[in-house]
């Protein structure tokens, strides 16, 4: 393998929101080649790709057949990936068939249960093939996770302020619990009391996720997608704070991951594991 | 009344932690002499006032009769000041006291009950003898709720984040539930809901006050006393933010409440009315 | 007047960012007609209007002769307002068509020179007609200014920092400048230095603006627009921030407008003026 | 050596306002034992150290004399340990007398130049005797500086601002400046310009420091200090902040040191190589 061939990435999933913003990324970059993109929605089929992402023509037309461009992803000189933006009843075989042609997935997609990525972890580990399975490419979130974990060694004390826009039903939001469950599962219990604590108005404290962590939910138009760590001690606040404005910020993620898979010959699961 | 002789102050409660501040405060001053030091806490009669609040000499003895004291403060050619930061049960008395004999309480004790309030208020329209009872002497957090309040006519859609040390037992603070009242004295249903929310997690999303106003409380080692008003509409957040680092940061307002009393005729509650 | 009928709207500039907006907010509203879209650029000309701003076909045709819309705008029971967002060379006449058509302008192009805007305000005056000409249509920045000023009275040290992202030439941001000008133009002289100051690296204390102001320029990529005025005092910091996000975030203040200027009988320079 | 015995532990500086933290902080722990207590200014000479921290008293007097006391720390089971918050022209002295004692050395003292320093750690080596040379004991604060390595391997922008109270004459504060040094030191050219920029008043856009990053320095009366470091990319803004509001923030940092310096048989500078 050189590394001065590009590599070929095939988008699947290419008319959805992630995908336009995948397609943009990737067809600016000399060390990428766009060879094909996939949807299934048939309302953009035959249309250029670049055409419905916003970034001008790129020669490239919308298909639903997915084999057809795994083959032609496997006729350049270095291997191919195929980026999976799609749904959660599709992506199994998705990534399966990636596999079997020699492809490299990286998995945006959520929705595979346990046992399915058991099975796929196992299918790339006999192919000896990368595959990159992230629940979320913001790298910032990961950076913010791993600094927190790493503080949680010397603070007691901790909780989460997560705020989004009022379209947001679920409080709390899923990464605001994930990151609760991160330092939870150092195996330490938060927040220990110094006072006979009163909550006069039911909810003012927050919500209790893991071991004694509270996580505050804040919804307004507005908002974004923000979080909030702060870490307490005698004398100190440690803050950390992730904010989101569009979808973009999670492109370097993915296209650190379309680089990175190249390198794998098995199923990783997070973006903090390539970190 | 001249405006070149200072104002005699008279404090009450002078050993307590809000006197001394006071102590320290007025005998910095030019426009106002410290006439008298009265605390009912034995451990203190008798000594220097100065020494006690860690300013330095200022020969003036604490002692346990305010009587006496608010004698001292009708001798000097302006009218004198009687600072009150003492306990619920007495603060009626002292009151009265002071004005019986011309001199302008400006009381910082809470606990003063509705009916004796009024009481209070009927006793200085009588004698045409100023008066204020302020429960926050913070024009910070005064000019922060009047902000509020005028944002309110604008923005549909506001939360409160409180934030205070873990010592700190009642959640949320009397403060954060003041501010959410204002608001919702102004007969408007904040927050309409734009989706049908699902708290996963109980709390979460924060304690109910006024008219759909949510507060979130957070308590950890490190923080002081925050106070953050969060507005949001489409495309926009505008916040308010208050931070109190000590007690100092009171004086400002007990220093004005000093100089406005003695330009009154009757009772105000509240610093905001001062304003 | 009747208060039923819907106000009759034209758009001046619609077909550029900001009239595209008004275009949306416009049209999805009782209380006001859209009845005609001017935009002077060749390539939108006959498009329907709708379809340009993307909420969907409205059968309003963009047109290039701004008089023959202002004509429209005579035709309804009520007096129609034209929202002018084009270029600072065009304005002034688009405000004298307007009012000459009795049709009352809100303006938000900028560029109008003060003996223009002078002359504007004599037009206005002798027509008894309304005109608004608005630098800024964010309500919440306005609040912002208001609640600076208000708090100027009590604090005597403030600072402001602003943020965008790093696609914004010019440091500091206008809206700063305006912010430190009306703190300024209360005749008083902020911080007071405590220390010999000493600036070890040039430009790290920030640029004074007016009477001793600090403003600090952040310019950051995932930034967007944010400001905020930061006054201390002994013990306490309060702090007034708005961030937006998006150009929507306007549209709150030109409806305001567009419902107000029917009221005035002449010019009327700034968003505060009404608020 | 065994686990069980307390740490013997000697403070020198002991009456300045570090030390008494430290006494403060070591009298109330169970595995340290404090065996001496050492000051150079005659005022406090005799007088209980505990009484001059302000915790009670402990019964062990103030002495001018540090090797007395050296003797006495070697007189338990385990090794001892001397933490030193002295003054640049004595901490040399005292370093070298402490591990000719076999007394391990904590060093809050700053101003050993660059030569002592590397003296000091070829006496230690030859004793093999730990020793602790740390210019900030904050442990939230290298968290954050670890945290900011960390991220700039994927964050080409980045700015700092710090905010202290408007006592502190010197702009930006040394731990803005080492913090961005840290950054820089990493070989990489920060926040590459995307437009040609104008500050159109000098200053607006920071100091720049290292290569390429702004630092912002906020002066107000009712800050402490606090910093705040800010990455952006994308769609996504990383924020790192640290606040401190009083001086005992710093004791988790000195413990950590009693504890670890027993370990060591050598020199170690800096708070992070122990994290």
């Amino acid at each position: 393998m050189t590394t001065e061939s590009p590599i070929p990435v095939v988008v699947n999933g290419a008319a959805g929101k992630m995908g336009r913003e995948v397609i943009k990324a990737v067809s600016g970059l000399s060390d990428m080649m766009l060879v094909g993109a996939v949807d299934r929605n048939p309302q953009y089929r035959g249309q250029d790709v670049g055409e419905v992402a916003g970034c001008g023509p790129l020669e490239i037309p919308i298909v639903d057949d997915l084999q057809s461009i795994l083959v032609l992803a496997t006729q350049e000189k270095v291997q191919g990936v195929m980026v999976d933006f799609t749904h959660p009843d599709g992506v199994y075989e998705n990534v399966r068939s990636a596999i079997a042609y020699g492809v490299r997935p990286v998995v945006g997609t959520t929705g595979l249960t346990t046992e399915k990525l058991q099975d796929l972890a196992e299918f790339a580990e006999k192919a000896s093939t990368g595959c990159l399975v992230i629940p979320n490419f913001s790298i910032g979130m990961v950076l913010l996770q791993q600094a927190a974990v790493q503080a949680s060694q010397y603070f007691d004390h901790v909780e989460i302020i997560e705020l989004h826009h009022n379209q947001k039903a679920d409080a709390p939001s899923g990464t605001a619990i994930k990151t609760a469950q991160m330092l939870s599962g150092l195996g330490k219990t938060y927040n220990p009391a110094s006072v006979v604590e009163k909550e006069t108005i039911p909810g003012a404290k927050g919500g209790l996720v893991g071991d004694n962590i509270r996580i505050h939910s804040v919804r307004l138009p507005g908002l974004i997608a923000h979080q909030e760590v702060i870490f307490g001690a005698q004398g100190e606040i440690y803050t950390l704070r992730h904010d989101t404005s569009d979808r973009s910020c999670y492109m370097a993620g993915v296209l650190l991951c379309i680089r990175k898979v190249t390198q794998l010959q098995s199923l990783v699961y997070g973006l903090e594991k390539i970190l």
